[in-house]
């Protein structure tokens, strides 16, 4: 096996990336061909395609952590799971998948929506989405069936001004918003309602705090250092 | 990468799988662990889900014949796409994806319906499905948006006798019917309707004559010799 292409993402470190894709739809991210694979017309015909399905490597976990059994953050991060069972990303091989909606096909670049992918993912395959095929009517899930709730996500006046000042500034807002909703703090830490937590977020360093009730306030938006912008 | 389970599965040559999962809900697999992952509970928590991933290795196509483009039997076999635009089994990594449905979690074997797996495939990974995040609203595709004609199975008289001399043959009549009408034959045979087929399903030797106006008629099907059974 080896890579066929990369991926360039919004989501720069692990923290803050969303748990499963679909969730953060101003998420940006284009899916590079290697030069092996470029300029031979290995994306022709895609575009009739709205999703494609990305098959991955989760690069960034650390190899020989994958055991039978796993902690989903789903539940509290407490109770144990087969490692099947879950779509944890400590697994036996370090194969990701996800659904991705196909913004454009840019020669040899796909540039894709919703992504929950880190920057510098290696990518095995690459295939249509078929909805009569991939979405079986009667699916359904049970721990997991229903889409994770979202705390409300507001703007101080400092990380507004700091938004303003960046060039797209209405999807980095939307792109902050949808991805904090979703609660990245680790299930252990979320009776800590004190801490600032700081995540870098399409070249935006971005710090936060959680309110108490289900809601959190953006106190910081600058670009991060060395980020040579987005 | 190491392969986690193997498949046991109705299909024990190429020929005749289906081109897609879901397209044969009465073909049965099981999916079972290798014995390093065998007795740790990997599988715990996996019966809460209606249906599930598998990533695996497509083991039977030849190694190297992966190119950069391929023609989709879809679209009559003259016609070259990217192979990204495709769900070819000829890929630059031999890696496929099926979702299927789950009947049973048998300790350390699923019990599976609908899947497109050659027997012995070995598989690499196993998800959840997660109908919120894997079956986006919107998603459709352009020349592989429908699901593909089917034609009408008649059992010759000699058929229905072989047949009902199995056990499970109701099942088994459904597999051969659902398997025989999505048309397994290449593109390019698809004129020569003189020549008899046959196919190796679920330890029956199957054969059968495609007639002119998109039927087909099973001549016979028999235990195939050194099947021991189903």
């Amino acid at each position: 096996m080896h890579p066929v292409a990369t991926v360039r993402s919004d989501y720069r470190e692990k923290f803050a990336i969303p748990r499963q894709p679909g969730l953060v739809p101003a998420a940006r991210a284009s899916i590079e061909l290697e030069p092996a694979w470029a300029g031979r017309g290995a994306f022709d015909g895609l575009e009739q395609a709205t999703h494609v399905w990305v098959q991955f490597v989760f690069h960034a976990v650390p190899v020989g952590r994958g055991g039978a059994r796993v902690r989903p953050p789903r539940l509290g991060g407490n109770r144990r799971l087969g490692v099947f069972a879950t779509r944890s990303t400590h697994r036996p091989n370090a194969i990701g998948l996800s659904v991705v909606r196909l913004l454009a096909v840019e020669g040899d670049a796909l540039l894709v929506a919703g992504a929950d992918l880190l920057d510098g993912t290696p990518v095995l395959d690459i295939k249509p989405y078929l909805p009569w095929s991939d979405a079986p009517a009667e699916a359904a899930h049970g721990w997991a069936g229903e889409r994770p709730e979202r705390l409300k996500v507001l703007f101080s006046d400092a990380a507004l001004r700091g938004l303003a000042a960046c060039d797209e500034s209405p999807r980095l807002r939307q792109l902050i918003e949808q991805s904090l909703a979703l609660d990245p703090r680790p299930a252990y830490q979320r009776a800590d309602s004190e801490r600032v937590y700081g995540a870098r977020l399409a070249g935006l360093e971005v710090k936060w705090r959680h309110d108490e009730a289900g809601a959190l306030t953006v106190l910081s938006v600058a670009v991060a250092p060395g980020a040579g912008g987005d």
